[in-house]
């Protein structure tokens, strides 16, 4: 029996002000440390242990993991960053909050960018300053990434808006070739990711159809463990 | 040019106390986080960028270098943890303080431990509880080690009480392995470690003599900017 554990970063700023955020680099509210602290307290009274941690190259995700392993003592622990765990890219709705883009595009409209499967938001635009080839995270060679040797080979695979659909796409193929070797292993998992990222990995995990997995949230800061047979099927899964 | 920044963690809760501290895993004072946050803070309006990173498996090290990261927005950048960047092992003497030390073994033994070049200290104990073989940290295999693979590799390594010669030993391959070939690639690196690991680099970066590195004192949570030539000589070195 393999055992995951899933996080969602603590809530960041952005959440509370309620705008979309996708690859927008937002810091955590100070309740979303406080939620990242109490999630690594959980997971140290419940006994439990890392070998090795993911996370996607958001500091919210990065920061919750951070906090996690202080509170397990465990600041030791391999950390591997990936852009494939990012959020879900929010095209040119980055930035916008929830209401102002309402009044846009309308609710119909903003419904089906936010609910349904396979349809993306507008691109990002160039003159953007949330423009992600410009970023230095993801044009700089990267030692830690596991999944390439090549900046250039990343900036070109770099999304500028995404569906459900697109980011699955990129959170599926890293899973596979990065964290399942890992648990076949044996090797005890911490993932820190998004709302967007963890939908798609559960999607798959699960075998959730399109239709229904836009109604799974995943609340942050919560520690979701995942039990998984030999063949990575869920015998069960719950919140701490 | 090249430019390399190395850093002491901040100040921890045992230098506080006047410790021997040598690999236990004490933690940041609350003056430690401020110096690491000033430090951070010097770094970015000096205009500081830096392509990867580099620690000890520490924790106030790591926390050092994560309070750095954040402050300058780096919080994705690459980090390289190693036991070879570990503070110089103070066998048996770690946990006492140093009039204890010098109420049990004299004051000239105790010089001589602390200044001496060659000498090092009783080695530990199996039945201490800061006995290395049995932490985890080290035991474990460990992805981002970039020395080896193996944990036994490792285990077989761990020093159990160091003169500063022999952490000067283990300190200088791993610069010449694994930070060097970075700054000839034209990497930006900062380094955080310890009072010993970086007395061990600057020796041998600017040849200092046995006698002479142990008047080497090196302030907590200042950064030390080297400016190399092409031959990976000083041209001159400043604490900013």
């Amino acid at each position: 029996m393999h055992k995951i554990v899933f996080l969602r970063h603590g809530q960041s700023i952005w959440n509370m002000e309620n705008r979309f955020t996708g690859w927008v680099d937002v810091a955590l509210s100070d309740k979303g440390k406080q939620e990242a602290k109490k999630a690594g307290l959980a997971l140290k009274e419940a006994g439990f242990d890392f070998d090795i941690s993911f996370s996607s190259y958001l500091k919210r995700a990065i920061k919750t993991l951070w906090i996690v392993l202080e509170e397990m003592d465990l600041s030791w622990l391999p950390v591997n960053l990936t852009w494939q765990l990012n959020e879900r890219h929010y095209g040119a709705l980055q930035g916008l909050n929830k209401a102002e883009t309402i009044k846009k595009y309308g609710e119909e409209q903003v419904h089906l960018w936010r609910r349904s499967f396979a349809i993306a938001p507008p691109l990002i635009n160039e003159a953007s300053p949330y423009y992600p080839k410009r970023d230095a995270r993801y044009t700089k060679k990267n030692t830690t990434d596991l999944t390439s040797n090549s900046s250039y080979e990343i900036a070109d695979k770099l999304p500028l808006g995404e569906s459900l659909k697109d980011t699955t796409a990129r959170v599926i193929p890293f899973w596979k070739n990065n964290i399942v070797p890992q648990i076949k292993a044996n090797k005890s998992v911490l993932l820190v990711a998004h709302g967007n990222s963890l939908r798609a990995l559960i999607k798959t995990i699960d075998k959730i159809s399109d239709d229904e997995i836009s109604e799974l949230n995943i609340p942050t800061g919560t520690p979701l463990i995942y039990e998984l047979d030999a063949k990575l099927q869920t015998i069960k899964h719950y919140y701490l």
